[in-house]
């Protein structure tokens, strides 16, 4: 009984991180595009403003059970994948 | 022009952050209720094994433009924080 229970919420996991697996891409994809046009207009990548009011956003709508400051670090290192991304997309761009 | 073009980015990518804060708080759920069955059977909270299995499953899912390297960092940052509850949870129930 115990197991057919686990199986189930196991897969309701696994579907749950195919679900956030196409959301993080999806998430890369729309910060390409705004790398993108802050290339175009020569302004700096990181905007550690913006940075600061996405991580309030997420305080502020936080439902739990996740911590604020879990979910903070989580985000964060989002953030800098995301970054790290653009910055490899610039180099491409230079290099053409 | 590229300012309303990256206010419009901005705003797809705030929408986003939200449906990721809300999916990662929902696995966060789930994996609590799977720290409950566990440790109800009296089994360990971490399987090395399924989150190799779950790990690989991003691998053979991931459509870019992230890394899989840099997808399985951040989801094993989301697992430590899962099973970080789950040791709470644990904590609260031995206190009660």
């Amino acid at each position: 009984m115990a197991n057919e229970q686990l199986e189930e919420l196991r897969k309701q996991l696994d579907d749950v991180n195919l679900q956030l697996l196409d959301l993080i891409n999806e998430r890369a994809r729309v910060a390409q595009e705004i790398g993108k046009v802050k290339s175009a207009q020569g302004s700096n990548r990181f905007d550690p403003v913006r940075e600061r009011d996405m991580l309030d956003t997420i305080s502020e709508n936080n439902a739990g059970p996740f911590e604020t400051s879990t979910l903070q670090h989580i985000f964060k290192e989002i953030f800098k994948a995301s970054l790290e991304l653009q910055e490899d997309d610039h180099s491409k761009a230079l290099l053409v």
